[in-house]
Parts: structure tokens; C-alpha cells; sequence
């Protein structure tokens, strides 16, 4: 499908690329470059890619298909480097859970005859660094594909069907509304989970060992979220301001009615919303974005 | 290690000491009341217990450990219905997720040589009914016991070994202490996950099918929680208002700072804070209180 794959940034979803473009024979050769020495001799010990190169330049000189996997804050400067190396007819994507802000950051860079066609899959674990990735991260998961206005065609449709042979779904989208829509269904979850464990951390009522033991009460849940990557999500907020402050307001709008029902004993407010939010859970378990195992199928055993 | 049990409200929780009582040989003989016609049949159908009454009161009758394990909610009135009845000497306990409202509510109605020594198994899935009760619930997991001021020492011992066998770790703690403990682990953590599932729903930017189609980036985590069961977890909210909001306060005046730091660009106080709940993440799996596997171990096969 590609002649050669350049991947500029090798975390969990770099080299998940990597591991099945190479299972699904996807580009005759794999390119990549990370800032890091150690990222990148990790990356050759594993054989993730066929080459590493020290600079994003290097890398991305005679690739059709260029996808940053780096986190959101570094796409300009990214950018501003491969912009005079890319190749005529080359497509560059990406992997970014913000979609407007690569428009924005990456666009002027690009030359005429290069293709900007921005992409998110949407899945992950908690997990960072090339040693996470595997080739079945994105089985049945979506991946947005957000092509700016006058993109071309092809090149849209051909890392449509690139994302498909990874094992996704897709989904093609204006860049602004997959920045509102993620905001609401990640952005905003990260968020208040980060929240809650650092308010937990810093209480002087209850200890820290008291929150950690006594966790699997409902918390333990939200510190496996509040475990992702700090640089990765750090650039989410700052890159998807606006969306994630109209959400977070609409959500404290909502807790404050909350709080509110708890403190006058409104017992039927509770009661109604928790009985909505538990018809909302079917649908993501009917639509196949769940398992319904129990307790996320969670051993119980001892230990 | 007793003649009689008695369980008073059989769902998820009381199903799953019955079949551990069973399989461990804890009581002669297990009887259970239920308040609908349709569980009773169940119970018996699924030989849960050994009998099943019609009334609280006829299931108390001659029991040495009584166990409340209905919604908090309703915990006075069955109190009142089978405070004349107990036997001298038995133990009656409860499962509730708040402690202070249990010595509130049911102390009263307790006669003098009965030990009231309320418990709270920290364990559980986000399915309700008998049919989803299992011996290995409690493996592992927290019981909290929260003996009252002058409390019988014998009886709170024996409730300790009791649930020691049923596979928990045990720790004793002071009522108030346990429900600030519990607000901030589980309670408001259930609170702000029902909310954002509510928030997510009322959205007129984004439809509710978006919302359930990517919810894979954090949300359907929230979702999982807020499929708890509603008339248990409005109880909660009721039983442990003061707490709730302290720790809600707090949770709030913290997300207050971060969207402050995400609309001036205060790209470090969102780095520092996500750094510091990523260690606390692995102090929760270092505790046992989690599986590390990523993603909780989801299958990412297809489908």
C-alpha cells in the first residue's frame, strides 16, 4: 500500500503501527525517528522499524506516508523541520487527540503536492513508550479522520483504508466537532480523574494509605486513568482549550444541581439520573465498545 | 462458627456471603428474607439459602448472626420490624457503604444482649440482583468493621474472623472516620462518574451516539461506574451528606484551579499534577488493590 512509512515519535501508538503494518505487509519499509537516544535504541533492539534515523528530516526524505505519533505540543516545531524534506504526492497524518490544533500548527508547513490529512484513532491503555505497543490496539476501535477543507480526495481515502487494514473502524469528521466530541467522551473524563486522585492526595482528613487501601470502592478506576502520560495529555488541554472549557462547564453546571439535591435530601433527582445513566452503559456495551464483564472482567482471586 | 444466619436483603453482596457461608461451612443452616415475591423465588430456586422467609422478622427468629444487606435506605424500618425479635446474644451487622447513619438508624431498635457491629465489605461489581452474587467477591478486598463506643469485644472479634473467612482483609475504624474514608474513594468518585454520564447525555453539540461510539477514550470507564445501582447509591448520597460534600467541596475547588490553568495556558501545574497521580497509580497496584494488566486486561481481539 505505501512504499515507505515514516513515523516521527515511537510510543504506545507509534510502534502499535509499526507491529502491524509489518504483520499486515502495509509499506515495503519502516522509518522511524524519536527525540530520544534511548527511544531509539529501544526501537532497533525490538526491530519496531526497518531504520531509525537521528533527525525527523532524515526520516521522512523519500516516505509517501508520514505519520506524527509525538505528543500535540510538538507538531509545529516537527513541522517547521520536515516541511522542506516531505516528498511530492506524500500524505502527512498523525495520531493526535486534537484535530483543529494540527490544522492550525501543521498546515503552513505543508508544501503543495504534500497531503495534510490528520487522524485519531481512538484507543490506548495507561501504558507509554515502545515497548507497549502491540499489533491489536486498534481491533475494532474507531479512528477519526479529520481531511481539511479542498484536501484531496485520494489521499483521504487511501489512509481511510490504511487505518481499516490496522483493524479500525473510521470515521470521517470535521476537524472542530472531533475536538468537541472527544472533549466530552475523553478529554473532560481525564481531566476530573487527574482531579480527584490529586484532591484525595492532598487531604489531611483521610491518609494517602487509607485512599490507596480502601480504592477498590470506585477510585482505584479513575487512578488507572489518571496514570496516563503527563507530556501527551498536558498538550491535550492546551491544544483543545475552548471544547474542554464549554464541556467543563456544562459538567459542573450538572454537579452543583447534584450537590445541591444531596444537601436538601432530594432523594428522586438522584434517583432519576442514575437510573438514565445506567440505560447509557447498555448502549456502550450493545454498541461494542465494552466488554460487560463484571468488574471490567477483573480477577477476583486472591493477591 | 454460628447456628443460624440470617440475611436480610438478598442481592449482589448477600448472594455472595451466602455462597461463601456455604462453601465454607460458617452457619447450620442460612435463612434469607427478600421484600419482592420475585427474588424469594430466585433465592430458592438458586439455593442460595437453606429457607426463605416472608417476613424480616421470621428470618431473625433464632438467628446469632443477622446480616442487613438491603439498600441503607431501609434499614430502619427493618430495624423496627425485627428489633423484638432477635435472640439474646446474636450479632447483628449490615454491609452498608456509610456507618455512621447505620448506628444512627438501626442502634435505637437494637434490645440490650444484642451486639449491634456494623460492616462494610469494600467489594463489588457494577451488577445487582442474586443471580450475580459469587464466593470469590470478597477475596482479597477491605472489610471495614465500625464497632459503636462500648461496643461488645467478643462479638466484634467473632464478626472480624467471620469475614477473614469469607476471604477479606479486615481493618476496625471509628463510624465517621470510615464514611470521610469512604467519600472520598468511592463516593464521590461514583458521584462525579453518574454526573458526567448525565452531562454527556444533555449535550445538544454532540449526539448521544457520538458519545457512545468513541467512548473508548475515558468515558465508557465512567460509564461502567454509573451503571451502579440507583436505589443503593441514592441511599448512600442521603446516609453520608456531610462527608460527600466536604470531599465534593474540595474536589471542586480543585477543578476550579485546573480549568483556570487550561484557559491561561498553565502548561506546568497541569504537567506536575499529572506526574503526581501517575505514582499514585502504582501505589494502588503496588497495594494489590489492582491488576497493572493494561487497559484492566480488556480483550482489544475483535467484536
Amino acid at each position: 500500500m505505501f512504499e515507505r512509512l515514516a513515523l516521527i515519535g515511537v510510543g504506545l501508538i507509534g510502534s502499535s503501527i509499526a507491529h502491524r503494518v509489518r504483520r499486515e505487509g502495509l509499506a515495503k519499509e519502516i522509518v522511524a525517528h524519536a527525540r530520544s537516544r534511548e527511544t531509539r535504541d529501544t526501537v532497533l533492539r525490538l526491530g519496531i522499524a526497518d531504520r531509525v534515523t537521528d533527525t525527523a528530516a532524515m526520516a521522512v526524505t523519500g516516505a509517501d506516508l508520514v505519520i506524527l505519533c509525538t505528543p500535540v505540543g510538538a507538531f509545529a516545531a516537527v513541522a517547521a523541520e520536515i516541511g522542506p524534506h516531505l516528498m511530492q504526492g506524500a500524505i502527512v497524518s498523525d495520531v493526535g487527540s486534537v484535530k483543529q490544533a494540527v490544522i492550525d500548527d501543521v498546515g503552513p508547513y505543508i508544501p503543495p503536492g504534500v497531503h495534510l490529512i490528520p487522524g485519531h484513532p481512538v484507543a490506548g491503555t495507561e501504558n507509554s513508550g515502545p515497548e507497549s505497543g502491540f499489533a491489536e490496539l486498534f481491533d475494532g476501535r474507531w479512528c477519526i479522520i479529520t481531511p481539511p477543507e479542498g484536501a484531496d480526495a485520494d489521499a483521504a481515502d487511501r489512509l481511510v483504508r490504511f487505518w481499516q487494514t490496522l483493524g479500525s473502524k473510521t470515521e470521517v469528521m470535521d476537524a472542530r466537532h472531533h475536538d468537541l466530541v472527544l472533549a466530552i467522551t475523553s478529554h473532560v473524563p481525564h481531566l476530573i480523574a487527574y482531579n480527584i486522585v490529586g484532591t484525595a492526595a492532598d487531604l489531611e482528613t483521610v491518609t494517602q494509605s487509607e485512599v490507596i487501601k480502601f480504592s477498590a470502592g470506585g477510585f482505584r478506576d479513575f487512578t488507572r486513568i489518571a496514570a496516563s502520560d503527563p507530556t501527551m495529555w498536558r498538550d491535550i488541554f492546551l491544544n483543545n482549550k475552548e471544547a474542554v472549557l464549554e464541556m467543563l462547564g456544562r459538567f459542573t453546571e450538572d454537579l452543583t444541581a447534584l450537590q445541591r439535591a444531596i444537601r436538601w435530601g432530594d432523594g428522586d433527582t438522584l434517583f432519576n439520573l442514575f437510573t438514565r445513566t445506567r440505560a447509557i452503559r447498555r448502549e456502550v456495551i450493545d454498541a461494542g465498545q465494552e466488554t460487560p464483564a463484571p468488574d471490567f472482567g477483573r480477577s477476583h482471586g486472591k493477591g
